[in-house]
């Protein structure tokens, strides 16, 4: 903990925190029987070394091994295992002189990298296709935090909080919903939020978050977050859409929480003056929800049984017809968070995995009700041996904004 | 012009826009021998639509052809050809009701889809790997804009200069990089910045731009941008780092000139008090290169030898040690914009691009000086009969902050 930190050091993580890491993936290739892996997008480097660089790290299955490092930017990093090319076929006899010579098996990220891509890597090993898929180790390895990453995340839910906070101080009476959420994106960027909103896949797209109020959260959206909103432009059809604030229309704010590389993901809801019963018992609910599916985040636990949970709070209550969404729902009530927005485990109604100690987890149990808009939290935990622990710790009654 | 625009019609374009670009598009599928393709990323559904939307698009190399969409989520979207679908697999049958039915060979996105995806598509028509790559025919059509294309990036252009000349009033004493970088984002977003920074290819990430000043300019970030930057990060390495801006030393602005959909790329550099002599030399050099750069955009020039242009004239300045960086230097000195930052043509030493009519450029000549920092500036031309028309037209002097 003491030791400086030498910025120049390929490898930030340290030696025992990126063994553990790699210990993890390595479980993954064996299950999948993948010998060793080329890895190279942003991400998964930053998981495996503390920074993302441009080029490629190396694994091999066997414990203990060092990864190799093939940088293809003269970045001036060091350390062992670190060599520079010029283009990716330059990795062939490098990987001959430092291993067993047969790398032609090696797995790739074949849900990272294009198509065009992973063609053009596994060419260079003399592969017609690529041998095997590193992502679902890598994927399975990442859902489970080492207690250095939780520290991440919690050093960003105390960030969040604070600028969530600040949210009732960044409204002006008569604001629409893009102005507060500008305010709320400075409010957040002063504290130090990085603006980059990671999402895995590709298909998902999204400035710096979602600002809902009024008849625009019923507004059916293309990408696959738990709630709409139509956008400021059909180029991003998602959030604000410039819907002015009405006194009593709730105000739900779900905004960035990527302050250390791996972020949080809360939201609350805020309103001018009184919000309506109705909301005012949407919120609660979710609020409850919440605190139930935390107290089940018990490692071995099956994760679709939480959703099954939500359901029946939802139904008993009597309010289905609005649980994620209205005109439209979204299939889940939770996911994974870390690096990215999208991580394991998903907690939906036919989700096959099971919680492990170290996942963390966003539980966004939301509403949308017909001419009063989206209500309801999210909250992101760390599954304990005694449950979820709130590492989104704020008040979750709808806050006024005036 | 006048006719009221239907927001739930799933081609915003209107017929006679779409066919346009759908007939570019076909030009690269013969010269390619694609009979059909099946379009799914997000900007390439934004640039057949219009509209960003969760599903496929269905492209036919017959000339005049009607798409077909396949929309994955209920959007309640309408319009001639639009299919609702399950899954990918519900495809396969559609086609075969509205088309030849030989579906076998269709080409995919090879250069945005990820390998496991394209694979997974390619199985639902029965083929062991993707038929062929649409990807070089969207991207050679992208780069040749419609007038609509050009006007949505004029539009960008305006509220960019007009965002930029509001800078100097952005800054307070005292300030880092970073503070000022956010103010200028919220002045950004206020105008209607869409804050999405869309680049092809996964590799490149950036928050809403660059703001550099001092040594921080000169060190190497691990992306393809122009240039570098510690950033706040070893998550996000790139850009500003918390350099508190010190009197006489340049500041380099180069930020998100995505306004509609459609970018503009501009930079400009700004001081405290009086720029040195040599920034100041260097900065009228950059102006002069785009200057000469953009005379030389006729339809038919070679792009390589714009580069070429830019390197005679700095190595005449005696500035070549500095160009393009300094401790590492960017291989280009323009690139296409549009709907994403990293578009056709290249201009690199060795790009093989022919200027087009159409085609839109950015030009950044820039300069990192030792104990001085980054200097330059950044335009965006689009290429007409007679040359470069200037699409961000605003002074280009070092502007004084305070």
């Amino acid at each position: 903990m003491n030791e400086p930190v030498d910025y120049l050091q390929i490898n930030l993580l340290g030696a025992a925190e990126q063994q553990r890491r790699l210990e993890k993936v390595r479980a993954g290739m064996r299950r999948d029987s993948i010998e060793h892996a080329l890895v190279s997008s942003n991400a998964n480097l930053y998981y495996l070394t503390g920074r993302v660089f441009r080029g490629y790290i190396y694994i091999n299955v066997a414990t203990g091994s060092t990864p190799l490092y093939f940088l293809r930017a003269p970045l001036h990093l060091r350390g062992e295992g670190v060599n520079t090319i010029g283009r990716p076929a330059d990795i062939v006899p490098l990987l001959a002189e430092t291993t067993c010579g047969a790398a032609g098996n090696v797995a790739l990220e074949l849900e990272g990298l294009s198509y065009a891509n992973a063609m053009r890597l596994a060419r260079v090993f003399g592969l017609e296709a690529p041998a095997a898929d590193i992502s679902p180790a890598l994927r399975a390895a990442r859902a489970v935090k080492t207690d250095a990453e939780i520290d991440m995340i919690r050093r960003s839910g105390l960030k969040q909080v604070l600028v969530y906070q600040r949210i009732p101080h960044c409204y002006q009476e008569g604001m629409s919903d893009i102005e507060l959420q500008i305010e709320i994106e400075r409010a957040s960027r002063l504290e130090g939020c990085l603006g980059i909103f990671r999402c895995a896949g590709g298909e998902m797209e999204i400035y710096m978050g979602n600002v809902l109020t009024g008849a625009n959260a019923d507004t059916p959206s293309p990408y696959d977050f738990a709630m709409g909103g139509e956008g400021m432009s059909p180029s991003l059809p998602v959030g604000a859409n410039g819907t002015i604030i009405k006194p009593g229309a709730p105000v739900m704010v779900d905004m960035n929480g990527n302050y250390t590389g791996y972020m949080t993901d809360m939201t609350r809801c805020y309103c001018v003056g009184t919000p309506g019963e109705e909301a005012r018992r949407a919120n609660a609910l979710s609020a409850d929800i919440c605190r139930a599916l935390a107290a089940m985040m018990i490692p071995g636990t099956e994760a679709k049984t939480l959703y099954a949970k939500a359901e029946e709070m939802v139904r008993l209550a009597g309010m289905n017809a609005w649980f994620m969404g209205h005109r439209s729902h979204a299939g889940f009530v939770g996911h994974g968070v870390g690096i990215e927005i999208n991580e394991l485990p998903v907690i939906s109604p036919r989700s096959r995995d099971i919680l492990a100690k170290g996942n963390v987890i966003a539980i966004e149990p939301k509403f949308v009700i017909p001419g009063t808009g989206a209500v309801g939290i999210e909250n992101t935990y760390v599954v304990g041996d005694n449950g979820g622990v709130l590492l989104t710790d704020a008040p979750e009654q709808i806050a006024q904004l005036d």
